[in-house]
C-alpha cells in the first residue's frame, strides 16, 4: 500500500526498496505521526472539510491504531515504505478506505516536518532534563566535599590551589549553558509545519494556527516552502548534543585522570568500572573513556547533517529523509552519556589526603606572593620576576621557601621574610584569600553553591 | 619582553616562537583588548588597588597606544607572543614600568577570554546586520515581483505553481532563524570572563561585575574555571556561520540552476559573473559557486574546534589557542559571503515569460484535481488515484488534459469534465486556491510580506 | 561470564552494562572472532602451549559454535558484553573449563584489533567489487551509446560539446581511483596483531607471524603497543568510503538534473523512482537523492572516528571501540549506495534528441571558432576576445553565426566567413576536432573504452 | 587584464573582484605555474603549433618572470585575479602580444589543476621528509634510552612493565604508515591533466603525454573531464594530513601527562615550553598542548574539502578554487607540527628512577603471575581469577606479594610460593618474558631498532 504509483506501470525494485524503506528507523515516531493525523483531522472537521461522523470514526480508527502500535503490533513490511504509510494502512484496516481522507489537504513532506518537529522538542526536552540530573549530580557532590582543596590546573600543570566544590561548580555552570540550548531547541522545533503541504500549501481552507495549537505548538511557519524544507531545528539539535558532549569529553578525562594512580585524587565504584581480559589487577574507568570516545560519534553526525542539506535547492528533497538516523543517534547517544555521567559522577570518591598533600605543593602558592608583593606596591611585572627567582632559587638548592633564612630571602626582595612564607605558603590560606564574585574562596562558592540550587529548584 | 620567564634559563627556540606566536592574527583583536585593560584599570582604581594618579597614566597611556595601532602602528615581533604582550610593551614605552601595573590582578587567561567575548559580541551582531541586509533583498525582490508565478518544486521535479514571491520569501523566513541564531551568539557572548585570573580568581578584592558593566557586558561568570575554559560562545558562532552558509548554500544552487540555459528562470548582471579563459561565450555563475563552496570551508571550522575542545582538562589549556584563526575565519567567510548574495540576489533579473510558461506545464495542476475531486466526496486517496490515472493516460496519447474529450475524461471518472479541466488547468487559478495562512496564494503573500516589513522595521 | 572481575566487590550497574555492551553490533564479526581464536589455537599448538588433544578439542569446539551461530543462535545477553565472552561462553558449554586456554597469551586488546583487521580487509574487498560493477554499468551505459553528443558543462554552463560516452567514462576513471582505494585498505588492514596481548606481549613463547599466515596476513605489527592502539586502516576505510560518497553524490546531482523536465537528457525506470502521496503527476530520481544524502552520514562517520582516537595515550583506550559502529555504518551505506547507483545507472535511458538538440547550441562551439583564428595565426587571447564579439553581436541581433553575412562576419574579423561558420557550428564537428589522448573525440573515447574494459577484465 | 570580457558589457563590482580573486593566496604557486607553462610551450612546438622563435621567446619571457616573481616582485592587483593571469601580464609586459599564445589549447581549467598536481606532489614530499625526521628523533631517543623500564599503560591504567625504547617505536612505526601515506599521496598527484583544456579537450593536436614527461610526471588522465574535475588527490594529501594529526595529538597528550608532576617521566627543555604570565612557577608544555590542539583545524579541513566537492556536477565548478587555502593550511599546519613535534620529542629528557619506580608497582606483573599459572596448567581464566584475588587480598590486607606468607599464598593457589613471587614481581624480569617478535622484551625491541634503521636508511 503505497500512498502513490497511479502514473506508475512497474513497482519499485527490491533493491530500491530497501534502500529507500524509512520504516525500520522512523517507525519510532509513530506517535507523534499520529497525534498530528488527529489534530489535522480535528481542524479538517473544524473547518467543514471532514463530517463530524467522518472526523470521530477516524479519530477512533487512530487511537486503535496508536494501542496497537504502543503494544509492540506494528507492521514491518518494506512495502509500506515508512510510518505515515504504515499508520495510513493499519487505519485503513479498521476504518476501510475512509482512512484515504486523513491526508486530505497533507502531504508526506508536511507530515513528516511536522513528526520531526513534535519528536524534536520532546527529545531536547528530555535532554535538558538529563542535563539537569547531572547538575544535581555536581551538586551534591560539591555540598558534600566543601573545605576539600585541590591543586588547581592550567596546561595540566598545577596552577593554584582550589577547592574541589569550585572545580565541581565549573562543570555545573558548564552544563547550565546547555540546559539553555537545549531549552533553545524546544522554542525552535516548537513551530507547526502541518498546513504546508507539498510545498505550496493546500486548495482546501486550511487553519493551520489551530492545528498547531492542538499540538501543543506555539507557533506556525509563515511560508510554506520553508516549512517542508526546512531542517534547521535538528541542526540545533545535532549542535546542542555535540557541545554537550564536547563537555562531558572534558569532564571524562579529568575522571580517567583523577583514577590514575598517579593522580590518585578519586575512585570510581565497582560498578561502573570494567576489569581486564588479562591483567587481574586493573579497574578501567570504562565508562569515562566511553563517554569520551561517543563524542567523535555526536560530533559527526553535525557534521553529516550540514553536509546532507548543502546545496539542496527548494523545496523538499528526499536527502532530507537522511536527518533521521542521524539525529536519532544524536540523541540515544547524548542521553546515554548523559545518563552515565550522572552516575559516574555521583559514584566518585574523593581521596582527601591526596587531594590536600597535592594542593600543599608549595609552587601553587606562588603567585600569592607575587600578588603580596604587587599588594606592597611593586610593579606586578617586577612581583612576577622576583618570585619567578624564588621559583629558580628553591629548584636549584632543593629547598621550599619555608625553608630558605631571612638572609636567602631579602636577597630575592627586601619584602619577603621567613613569617611572609610561613603564612603565604598554605593552600587553605591560598584559597581564602580568592573571595571576590566567581573565584574560588569558601564564600564565593557559597555564593555559587545557592545560585545553584536556584537554577535547580526552577526546574 | 615576555610576560613570563623569571623561573627559566633557556629561551623559547625559533621555531618554537614561530610555532606558537599568535600575533600576527590576533592583532585584530587591539581594540578590544585596550578596551578590556582600560576597564580593568578602572575597576582597579574603584577597589583601591591603584591609586588616581597610576591609573589616569595608565588611562592616557592605553589610549595613546590604541591611537598608534589604530594608524597602523603595531609592533610585529614574533618575540611580542601575542596582542597582550604587544600592548602591554607599547604601554611600557610609554609610562615606564607602571605599565605592568595593568596587569595586577588579572592572568592572559582571562584576558584573552575577554578579548574573544568582544570580539564574538561584534562579530555576531555585524553578521546579524549582513543577514538583514540580504533579508531586505529578498523582500525588495519579493515586493517587485508579486504577480510572477513560477513552477513550485520537490525532488528538483516541477510539483505545483507558487508565486515567485513566496518563493523569495521562503528565504527571508529561513534568513530570520539566522538572524536570531546570531542574536543569540551576542547574548552568549555578552558575559564577563575578567576576574577569573589564571583560574582561581584573584587576591586582590575585584569587582568584576562592575568592569563587566564597564565594557557593556551584562553579566559575569559565575565561576573562574569555568570562565577562562569556555568557548562554547565561540562554537555557538561556528555554528550559526554553519547554519546561514548552509542557507546560502542552498540559495547558491539555486541561482546556478535559475541562470542555466535549461531553467533560463533568471540573469545575473555582468557584474557578478565571470567568463571563460576558453570559451568565449561563457557567463558563470561564479558569485553563486564561490558562495555554495566557501560552505564546506565553514563547515569545516566548526568541526575543527569542536575537535579542538574535545577532552580537554580543566582549566586554561593552550589548545585553546586555537581557537582565533578558526573563528576568524568563520566570521570573515560568512560575512563576505552574505554581503555577496545581497548584491547577487539584488541583481537577479527575472525572466517573467520563461517562469510563466514552465509554471503553466499541465501536471503541475495535477494536485489541483486530485483536491476537486476530494472536496466532490472522493477519499483523497482515490482521487489521488484518478489524477493519476490522468497523468498517464495524457503521456501516453500525448495529449493534454485540456485536450481530451468528455467521453474520455468520464472514462477516468464522472467527476471530470472539460469544463472542470479548462478552469483547474491555469497556473494562476492554482495559486489563487490557496490562501491560508503560510501557502503560496496572493493573500497569503501578502500577509507575509506584510510581516517581513515589519521584522525589518523592527531591525 | 565476564572475563574478568576476580578483583571486583561489585557487578557493573544495570546502566553501565547497556552502555559499555558491544554485542549487539559487534555480534556480526562473530566468523572473523572464530577464526582468529581457531588460528591462534592451532599456534599454540605448535608452540607446544596446549597439547594437541586439547587443541583438537577446542578448534572441534569452535567449528561448532560457528555453526550455531551461523545458523542465528547467537546469545544476546548484554551480561556477555562482547562477540569474544559470546563466542568463549559458548565454547565453554561445549567443552568445559578448557574453554579458558583460548584465551592463553591473548587480551582482547589484540583480538578485537584482529577481529576488525580481518572485517575490514573483507569489507574493503567487497566495496572494491561494488565499485567494479558499478564501473561496468558506466561502461556498458557508454558502448551502448557511442555516438550521441551532448553538451559538455562546466559551472553547470553548457561548454562544449562531448560525446555521451565520454562524460560516462569520466566517471569510470574516477571510480577506478576508489577501487585504488579500497585495494589499499586491503593492503593495510592485512596486518595482524595478535600476539601484542594486553599491550607488551606475552610471557609464553608466540610465533605471531605464523598465526597471520594462517589467517591469510601477510604481515604482522613491528610493535605490540601500535598493534593494539592502531586503527589507522579503518581510518583509511573511512576515508576511502566518504571519498567514493563523494563521487556518487555527484553522479546523483548529474541524475537528479538530467531527468529534470529544464534538462531532459535521460529518464529513470519505475523501478528506482518514486512518486508523491499528493502530486499523482511526479516521478522522482528518489534513488540518486537518497545517494546524495547519504554522503552526508559517511563524511560525518569518518569525522567522528577522527574526533574519537584524537589525543588518546597509549596504548588501548576504550574510546577505541567506538570506531565498530562508525565503520560498520560507512561500509553498509557505501555498499548499498554503490549498488544502487549501479541500478541507477544501468536504468538511464538516452532522450537522444534532447541531448543532440541542446549539444547543437551555437555557443558551444565558440571556442572551437576561437581555435580556428588561433590556428590561422592570431594569438589566443585575441582570438578569444573576436569570438566574445561574435557571441555579443548574435546576443544583440537575435541572430546565430550562420545567419550573420558576409559582410557582418568581416567586420568582426577578415577570416571568419560564411562558410567557416557553417562548418565549424555543428556539434558532432566539433567533437570529431577533438582526437587527442584524454579528449572527447570519438578516437580518444574508443581508447578508454579499450581501456576501461582491459581494467574490469584485470578484475 | 582578465583572461575573458569580450561578450561582457560590464566589470566585476569592487566587491566581486574581492570576493572572487585568488591571488592573494594563490601566488604561491608561481613557480608550478610557470613550469607547466614552459612544458606546455616546449609541447606545442614539438606539435608545431608554435614556431621555434615563438617557443624561444615565450620560455625566456617565462623564465624572466621566474626570476622576478622569485625576487618577490609579483603583482598584487586583484584585478589580475589568480596567479595564471599575473603570470601572463608579466609575460605580456616581457614579450607583447605573443604572450597570449601560451594560452593556446589550455583553459584555466587544466591549467589550475596542473598547478595544484605539481604543488600536492611536492607538498607530500615534503610532508614525507618530516615525518621521517619524527622517526629519526624516536629512534635516538629508543636508541639512547635501551635499558630504562616504564609502566605500560592501558586506559592510562598502568598495566604492565615495557621498555621506553619500545613505548617509543611504536610510535616510529606508527609514523611509518604516515610515510606510507604522503608517498601514495605523491603518486596520487603525479598525474598530469594537461591538455584537457576547459573540459573537453582541445581542437589542437596536442601530445599530452609529452608535455607530462617533461614535468616528470609518469601519467596522465585517461579522461578530459574527470581530468579537470578530480580532486582526488587533494582530499588524499588533506586525509593524510589528518591522520598524521591523529597521531601527533596522541604523543602530545602523553608528553603532556608525562611532564606533569603527577607523572613526571619526563622533562622537557626551557626551549619548547613557556611560563605563565601570573604564576611564576609554571612551566607549560606549549608545544605539545598546541599541536594536539591543531589537530582540530587539520581534521576540519579535511571535512570542507569534502563538503565542498559534494554534489558538484561535472565538469569543473568554480566551488573547486575552495580547495586552495584549505589545503594549503593543512599543510602548513602538519608541516609545522611534524617539525615541533621533532624538536619536542628531541628534547626530552627521561626521568629514569621516577620510571623505574613506577614500573615495579607491584600489580604491573599481575599478568605474568597469571601466564606463570597457565604455563603451570590452570586454564588462563582460572589463572586469571586466581591473581584477580591476590589482587584483592593485597588490597584489603595492605600487602604486597611479596610480603604475603606461603600460607596466605597457598589459599590462593597451591601454585604460590613466596620464591615465585619473589621472581615473578620485578619489572625488569617481567619485560625479559617477552621476546617474541612484536613484544617488549629487549631482543624484540632490539629486532625492532635494526628494521627502523634499515626503513631510515632506505629514505
Amino acid at each position: 500500500m503505497r500512498q502513490w504509483g497511479g502514473r506508475f506501470a512497474q513497482s519499485p525494485s527490491e533493491m530500491m526498496l530497501s534502500f529507500s524503506e524509512s520504516l525500520s528507523y522512523d517507525k519510532r515516531l509513530f506517535s507523534y505521526d499520529i497525534a498530528g493525523s488527529m489534530a489535522h483531522v480535528k481542524m479538517l472537521e473544524r473547518q467543514g472539510i471532514l463530517s463530524g461522523e467522518e472526523a470521530g470514526t477516524l479519530l477512533a480508527g487512530l487511537k486503535s491504531v496508536r494501542s496497537d502500535f504502543e503494544r509492540g503490533e506494528i507492521p514491518q513490511e518494506k512495502e509500506l515504505e515508512d510510518i505515515h504509510t504504515a499508520v495510513e494502512s493499519s487505519l485503513r484496516a479498521k476504518v476501510g478506505d475512509l482512512a484515504g481522507k486523513v491526508h486530505t489537504a497533507r502531504s508526506r513532506n508536511d507530515q513528516v516536518a511536522l513528526d520531526m518537529h513534535l519528536w524534536c522538542a520532546d527529545a531536547a526536552r528530555e535532554l535538558r532534563e538529563a542535563v539537569r540530573s547531572l547538575q544535581r549530580a555536581f551538586l551534591d557532590q560539591a555540598v558534600a566535599n566543601k573545605t576539600l582543596v585541590m591543586p588547581g590546573y592550567t596546561h595540566l600543570q598545577r596552577a593554584q590551589p582550589v577547592l574541589l566544590a569550585h572545580h565541581l561548580l565549573a562543570y555545573f555552570f558548564m552544563l547550565d549553558r546547555d540546559a539553555a540550548r537545549f531549552a533553545g531547541v524546544v522554542s525552535s522545533a516548537a513551530v507547526s509545519p502541518l498546513g504546508a503541504a507539498a510545498l505550496a500549501g493546500s486548495t482546501f481552507p486550511l487553519d493551520p494556527a489551530s492545528t498547531a495549537r492542538d499540538l501543543g505548538l506555539p507557533a506556525i511557519y509563515d511560508n510554506s516552502m520553508d516549512a517542508v524544507s526546512d531542517r534547521d531545528f535538528l541542526l540545533e539539535l545535532c549542535f546542542a548534543c555535540a557541545a554537550a558532549m564536547a563537555h562531558l569529553s572534558r569532564l571524562s578525562e579529568e575522571v580517567v585522570l583523577w583514577t590514575t594512580p598517579e593522580f590518585g585524587y578519586a575512585r570510581l565504584p565497582d560498578a561502573v568500572t570494567t576489569g581486564s581480559s588479562i591483567m587481574p589487577q586493573k579497574k578501567n574507568a570504562d565508562c569515562a573513556e566511553l563517554i569520551r570516545g561517543r563524542s567523535g560519534r555526536v560530533f559527526g553526525r553535525l557534521m553529516g547533517l550540514l553536509t546532507t542539506v548543502k546545496g539542496l535547492p527548494m523545496a523538499y528533497c528526499r536527502d532530507l529523509q537522511e536527518d533521521k538516523e542521524t539525529v536519532f543517534e544524536s540523541f540515544d547517544v547524548t542521553l546515554a552519556c548523559l545518563g552515565m555521567a550522572s552516575q559516574m559522577v555521583s559514584g566518585l570518591e574523593w581521596r582527601a589526603e591526596r587531594l590536600s598533600e597535592a594542593a600543599s605543593d608549595w609552587p601553587l602558592m606562588a603567585t600569592d606572593v607575587a600578588d603580596f608583593l604587587a599588594r606592597s606596591g611593586l610593579p606586578f611585572r617586577d612581583a612576577h620576576k622576583v618570585v619567578g627567582g624564588l621559583v629558580r632559587y628553591c629548584g636549584e638548592t632543593g629547598k621550599s621557601p619555608t625553608e630558605l633564612s631571612a638572609g636567602e630571602l631579602s636577597q630575592l626582595s627586601p619584602l619577603l621574610t621567613p613569617e611572609v612564607c610561613a603564612e603565604m605558603f598554605d593552600a587553605k590560606h591560598s584559597v581564602g584569600l580568592r573571595n571576590h564574585p566567581m573565584a574560588t574562596g569558601p564564600a564565593s562558592v557559597e555564593a555559587q553553591v545557592k545560585k545553584a540550587a536556584e537554577v535547580l529548584d526552577r526546574g
